[in-house]
This record gives structure tokens, C-alpha cells and sequence, in this order.
């Protein structure tokens, strides 16, 4: 079986066939990657950042191809596929920057203490160690950055653990070359290529093939709430259940006092349609609640005009245009929110941008409302400034949450605001916009359920600690300890000793 | 309702009966902890560290009148008993210690930076925040380490969320007791007595009336595998699904060479015993699988001869005492073993300690010889020391495993060894015994699964990252951040800052 990739700016066929795995090829690929699982495991922090390096090179060796197959098949323009190139390429370099550190083992030595309380205590040293062969979901939306060789796959090599990426059938042929260079670093590292394997094909079954099986021994992905809550389900009924690090989308909630409005409504009207439409509002982090003062007509005024001006890309897929067009219909036929249109974009997977205004009563009785849609579109809810508080209280957890505010608003009005939203988000915004999440230490990409399925973030490097785990080292000798706990600590690494 | 606490010594009823929570008590108990949340969630290091030591002070106050509930309601001996309530207010003191630092929120603070690649970056700082109201679930066997106040809670109230713990019903006034000693420390804090509740009774619903709460975030747990997979069901069934920390017990392998038998085989015979049979056998660290090489007879009457001499205290309750002679019945039945036994305990809920010799190619046929039996029970299993290698690799995941080795060992078995058990268990122990946990920082206690449902460990202070999640704060001002991230550090925590 082969499948093609579409092209979605006029629906033609890109490139030539893919060939479709099996299940025997799946399963096979798993087999492979778990020959080598121990022997990646071993290598000294020096030799891991050495590889991630080589992998960041590689990537960037193949821009020019990147750049070519991504545009083509997801539709997005040649500078937001070149920031992404550059976004996937940092991402293993910081990895390579923290490995280097040893810090990520997390060493921790507490040396035998026989005056120890309650009683004696033994040598005890622990290190992070990797958990084996994870299995990658690459995202529709980020073809690069979020794809098989992303932040997932990025994390997941950079803690020793080698990885089967499903491809994401949106972008096969990107996905393809990822692979390549990937497996041209490790050939040039020496490592065997079975450590990075990618998967592809349309067969919904491969999602199953890779999540049930007994060698995968933990699951990143991101994507739709429907998609998550099944690879969740398949690793309940597994026989040993394995973690499921899920980024399942959200709302983003955006809440905008009138002293923001009167400080610079113009500025914030157009930042707030342009943070909803980029990528053709296929972000997970794009505002698809914006929560306005009842007062703010004017306001709204400006949000309509600068909107009908705006035309965005084609969506990624035939199957995600069908859904944006269904789902704008029908809140629109429901009669119960004024709508907001941009210019149709009739081509391809072309749809029109639509900003939907209603207020708070109405969308608490219309579920569709308060749900996401995936593409250029947003709930823009009037409500009075002080209900803020208990809207907020009313709200799912969420990857971001924002407050758009001045220096004039109420200082304790907005503090209640802020300790509300960040009970209910991963992170929470001032005076910003959710969309571009910057991958640094502190960054936090991963809220409440249902935005996330754990307590972890998946951009930055605190995304490498899903796929380790601790284990603890009792009274060893030095010859026999593990590298990273000797005394002599061969490979440098950070030691905590207690 | 009522239920009556039992003495294991004699089957007898002990202290007055003991009134059971109705659902509307169970769900008044979250209530009032939830609405105390927000207020603890904010409380300084200082004062939570000042709580945690108010805590243990008032347990210590309490000694005398615990000493006698708990050896009362569990059977096991004083000294036992002294140690555990020195444990369990050491854990606070260990906590109150961290937590003064800060370092358990993991500040990190990336500042504005407009030159960062691949884009400019915004001020984010992020911080470890606590969840909410956490259900805590005591274990039988430690009546006060692993109890309403043990481990769990501890790390639970040290990162800042209100507890309402089930008290086991094998041991209600030491739970009574305890819950007194934490609400008399939090009101000498000027605390709400709201934050810690304990709830008792022996209707099985009680626990998913808790686990269901919309209001409880996260589930602490310790006991059997059986009731482990409950809470992970009544999770996953939730609206919002919610962490369950579920520490399900263990075989706790542990491979004797020739090496060692011959350096110190009276010393190895014993220390097995005797680690099998502490605590009647009720640890979750017991040696439950022994594998000595083939050529290992004379050791084996060793272990018999010291056997023969020893007799237990009872089991902690009559389920418990009922399952562990049923067990012991069908496997010596089963005639594909053989049997030793220790001296008989006939009164109450006294037990007859067994242990069993068998050879790997029946233990595979036999699947009750690979499961945990709870009591004062082992399976020593003959084989190959050649063979040790293949048989580690078809072990489950275990809290433990521990290698009795010698220095004349060969070097490359041991680490091939090491290697394997070092993917299979949390902690790796070498010529050491099991049980007996050390509560410091390098501990690990929790391994892959069906020792734990998650890669934590519920035993010493890295057990406090399972109640907290972070959250990013970007772009705010000084005044509206969280203490612990502002530039001025009123709370001087400690700041990772990049």
C-alpha cells in the first residue's frame, strides 16, 4: 500500500507515493530499536550531546529539501518553515547544552552515615536512567518542530531512549528526509541508524501497532483531545501501562480590561486577530476565547475592520478544512453570536477567517462555543470586568492564559485573576499574546487536563525528565557504579552530595 | 455506623467503637479542605516549614498514647513501633528542611532576551505550584510511617495542598490520634484545622467517594496491587482525570552468588530470614524471591535450621492472616515444592512462617510462586548462576532487587546482572537486605510497574514533586509574580536564573 501527500494550497498530489508500514514493518522497527536501547543507554553525556550536535547539522544540511517538501505540503509560508528548521535545530542544541552538564541524571549522592536518624543509613546514590524505546506521535500543525525529530523525539534521544516516530501523513515527504539526516548523524556518530526510525502511513491501526506494543515503554504525542484519550485508553489496557505524554490542545483564554482597551485598542485589536489567524490559526496556543468588557463596541469595531481585511493560508488538510467549515457553520446557524468575517481564500484547502462575539450567558448554554476549533477562528465573549473571576473559575485547564491589562487597572482585581488562572493553566501571559512559545528553561507547555494528560511540559528542556526515571544505587562498589555516580565521577557530571 | 478496632494478638476488640463517615462526611471533608486551599497553597517556606515542624513536635508529644494504639491495633512489637513515630517526624523535619530552602519549587527565571535564537524571548519564570486538595490512603502495615500522616501526606502538606486522608481500619485510634496531633499543630499555627481530615470506616465505597471528589487532584497511595488498580480505574473514569501514586508492592528479587555463600554463608542464611519475617513479613521490600546457585544444599539447611528456630507476631488483621495460610495451603499443596516452616503462632490472628524451595522451570509453571504473598513467606529458587542474567530479564518491575555478591565474583556477570535489575527496579541493592527504606534524598522508592503506576518515589524528599505541577509566568511585573519570582526574593528561595 502507498499513500500521497496532498498539497493543500490546490489539493494536488505532492512528490511521489509513500509506501504504507505494516504491522510486521512496525513491529519490526520497535524489535530493532530495542536491540540497541541499552547500548544508547550507556553512552557517556559527551558522546550523547556529540550526537544531538551532529543531528542539529544534519537538519540544517537539508534545508533547502525541508524547506521545499513542508511548504508544499502544509500549505505555510517558506519563512515560518525556515523559523521552524531553525526552532527544531535549537531545540537539539539545547539538549546537547544540558547533557553536556550531566544535569538532567540528576545525581544525587547521600554517602553511608551510621549516626543517620532514625537509623544508620548506607551509601545510597541515584541517577535519572532512560525508560527504552519510546514511541513519537508527530503533530499535523508544526511539521518540523513538533514532527518526528521535534521536541518529543528531541527530549527523548537527548535522555538516552531510542525512537519510533509515526510520521504525520500530512507531510510524508518532510518526514522522510527528517529520517534521513537523523540517520546519516548517527552513521557519522557511529551509532546504529536503528536508534531513530520513522513509521508512515494513513492506517489508523499503526497508532494501535506502536502503542500497545510491549517494547514501547513510553508515549509522546500531540494533537486532538479525541486522539489523545485513545493512546491513553491503549496503554490502560496494556499489560504493563506505560506513561502517556499527551499535549492535547486548548482554549487559551484571553481576558482584556477596559484599561487595556483605552490604552491601546488599535494595537491590541490587531494583535489579538493576528495571534488567532497565524498559521492560519492552526496553533495549539492560538486565543480561541477572548473574554472583552461589555462597553468595548468600539473595541470590537476594530477587531471586525482589521479582520475583513485578513486572508490566510489553506489549512493542512482536506480533512481539518471540512471540519473548520462545518464547525463555523454551525455556530454561525445558531443564530446566538454575531459573526466576523475575513476574505475566503477559495482555493485548495482555502476556507475564510471568522471571529464569532457573544456574551458570557449565551456561551455557557452553546458547548460549541466554549470548544476548540481547530483553524481562524475565535469566541469573542462580553462579559462585565468583575465577573472575570468566576468565569475564570468556570474554565478547563489550559495550556496559557492571558490578561491583557494596564497599569490603571486594580492591582487586586487582577491578582485574583492571576492566582485563578494559573490554578488553571500551564502558563499565564501579561500583556502577550499565547501564540510563539519561546524554548527555554522556564518555559511551561503543558497545563490541566484536558490541555495535558501529566503535570510535564513538552517545549523547553524540562521536557527531557518525561523519559527518565530515577533509580536508586545501595552500597555498590565504585567499579560497579554506573559512570555518572562513581567518586571519581569520570564524566563530569553535576553530582549533588549530601 | 461503627467498627471496632481488632488486636491481632488475641482477636479481641480494642478501645470504643469507632463512628464511620457517611458519604455527605467524606464529601464535607473536601469541601472544607478546598476552601482552605488557595490560602495554604500561599503560605511562605517559612510558615510551611514552621507547620511541618509543629507537626512533628505535636506527634512526638503524642508518643506514649500511639505507642500503645498502634501495638494494640497491629500486633507488632514497641520498638517497632518507637521507630516508625521517629520515622514519621523525621519525614516532616526532612520536609520543613527542604521546603525552607525553596528548592522545591525549582524556580527558574529566563530573563527578556531579544537576542535569543530562534526568537526574541520574553521575561518567563516559572515555579513548582501545588495542586489542591490530595486523597491520601494509609497502609495496613506501617501505622504511622505509611499512614494518615506518613510519607505521603507529609510531602503533600510540605508542598502546600490540604490532605483528607482514609485512615485504615486495621489501626483507627492511632489514625484518630494522629489526625489530633496534625489539627493541634495547625492551630498552634494560626492554621485551618480544615486542611488535614481524616476519614475512617471499613465501607468499601469510602474510597471512591474520595477518589471520584471533582475536588480531589491527586491520590496518594500504598497497598496491594488489586485495590492500586482500582484508584487507576476510578481516575481514568473521572471527568478529569487525575495522578494516582500507587506504590502496589513488590517480589523484591534477590540473587545469592557462590561467591558470597561461600564467604559468609551463616551470616547470608540468617540475614535472608530474618529479613523475610520483619514485620511478620508485612514490608513491602520482603525478599519474596530468593535465587541461590544449584550446588547451594548446605546453604539451604542453614536457612531451614535458622527457620526452624523462629516464630512471628501475628498478622495485622484476620483478612490478611486468612489469605496468607490459604496461600501457603494451595502452593505446599501444589507438591512441586519444598517446604520449610518456622514455629506456629496459634494465637489470634498468629501465622506459621513458610518458606519454599523450588527450581526456575517450576516457578514458571506456577504462577503463585511469582506473586507477592503478604506474611512471613519466600520462594527460594535453585538455578544456574549462569542462568541469573535471562531470569532478571523475565521479571516484572520491583520496588528492589539486590545482588548478595563476593569480591571474587566475576566482575562482567556482576555488571551484566546489574545492568538488567537496574532496568527492572527502582532501587539495586548489593549485599544488602531489602527492607528497611532510608529516608534521604537519594532514596528511590517506586519502580516500574506493577511496583508503582508511576516513575515517582513515595519515600523520601523527591516525594513532594508529585503534588506540584509548574506554571510560567511571562512578562508580569514585579508586584503581581509570585513571591518566590520576583527579582527582589522576599522569601529567598532559591533562583535558578538564566
Amino acid at each position: 500500500m502507498t499513500f500521497n501527500a496532498v498539497q493543500p494550497v490546490d489539493g494536488s498530489v505532492y512528490g511521489e507515493a509513500i509506501h504504507e508500514n505494516t504491522q510486521s514493518e512496525v513491529q519490526d522497527a520497535i524489535s530493532r530499536a530495542k536491540k540497541v536501547a541499552k547500548e544508547f543507554a550507556s553512552l557517556s553525556p559527551k558522546a550523547t550531546a556529540e550526537l544531538l550536535r551532529a543531528i542539529a547539522d544534519s537538519i540544517e544540511g537539508k534545508r533547502e529539501a525541508l524547506v521545499a517538501s513542508a511548504c508544499a505540503e502544509t500549505g505555510l509560508p517558506e519563512g515560518r518553515i525556515g523559523g521552524e528548521i531553525t526552532r527544531t535545530t535549537v531545540q537539539f542544541k539545547l539538549f546537547a547544552d544540558l547533557v553536556e552538564t550531566g544535569r538532567h541524571l540528576r545525581v544525587v549522592i547521600d554517602k553511608a552515615d551510621p549516626n543517620y536518624s532514625p537509623a544508620p543509613r548506607p551509601d545510597i546514590r541515584r541517577q535519572n536512567q532512560p525508560l527504552g524505546v519510546v514511541a513519537i506521535f508527530a503533530a499535523s500543525n508544526f511539521p518540523l518542530a513538533f514532527s518526528v525529530a521535534g521536541g518529543d523525539a528531541a527530549s527523548a534521544l537527548a535522555s538516552g531512549n531510542p525512537v519510533v516516530a509515526k510520521g504525520h501523513p500530512a507531510h510524508p515527504h518532510t518526514c522522510a528526509t527528517v529520517e534521513s539526516a537523523v540517520k546519516d548523524a548517527l552513521k557519522k556518530c557511529n551509532l546504529s541508524e536503528d536508534i531513530f526510525n520513522v513509521v508512515q502511513g494513513v492506517n489508523p491501526q499503526i497508532t494501535h501497532w506502536l502503542g500497545s506494543h510491549p517494547d514501547i515503554q513510553a508515549i509522546g504525542f500531540t494533537g486532538s483531545e479525541a486522539v489523545g484519550r485513545i493512546l491513553i485508553k491503549i496503554s490502560s489496557e496494556r499489560e504493563v501501562p506505560i506513561p502517556v505524554f499527551a499535549e492535547m490542545g486548548s482554549l487559551n483564554p484571553v481576558f482584556v480590561t477596559q484599561g487595556a482597551i483605552t490604552e491601546r485598542s488599535t494595537d491590541l485589536a490587531k494583535g489579538l486577530v493576528d495571534s488567532a489567524l497565524l498559521g492560519s490559526g492552526q496553533f495549539c496556543t492560538k486565543p480561541g476565547l477572548v473574554f472583552v468588557p461589555k462597553s468595548a463596541s468600539a473595541f470590537l469595531d476594530e477587531i471586525a475592520a482589521h479582520l475583513a481585511t485578513l486572508k490566510v493560508g489553506p489549512l493542512l488538510s482536506a480533512s481539518i478544512a471540512e471540519r473548520y467549515s462545518k464547525a463555523i457553520a454551525q455556530i454561525a446557524a445558531s443564530g446566538a453570536v454575531k459573526v466576523l468575517s475575513g476574505q475566503e481564500n477559495a482555493s485548495g484547502f482555502g476556507v475564510t477567517p471568522t471571529l464569532f462575539i457573544t456574551d458570557w450567558a449565551t456561551a455557557q448554554k452553546n458547548h460549541e462555543l466554549l470548544e476548540e476549533h481547530f483553524g481562524p477562528t475565535s469566541v469573542i465573549i462580553t462579559a462585565d470586568e468583575s465577573e472575570y473571576v468566576s468565569i475564570a473559575e468556570q474554565l478547563q485547564g489550559q495550556l496559557t492564559a492571558t490578561i491583557q491589562g494596564a497599569a490603571s487597572d486594580n492591582v487586586a482585581s487582577l491578582l485574583s485573576l492571576l492566582s485563578i488562572l494559573s490554578e488553571r493553566a500551564g502558563r499565564v501571559i501579561w500583556n502577550g499574546f499565547p501564540t510563539g512559545v519561546a524554548v527555554t528553561e522556564a518555559m511551561q507547555h503543558g497545563g490541566p487536563w484536558p490541555s495535558s494528560s501529566t503535570h510535564t511540559t513538552s517545549v523547553g528542556i524540562d521536557a527531557i525528565y518525561r523519559f527518565m526515571r530515577p533509580v536508586a544505587y545501595q552500597s555498590f562498589a565504585q567499579d560497579v557504579l554506573p559512570p555518572a555516580l562513581q567518586d571519581s565521577n569520570p564524566w563530569k557530571v553535576e553530582q549533588r552530595i549530601n
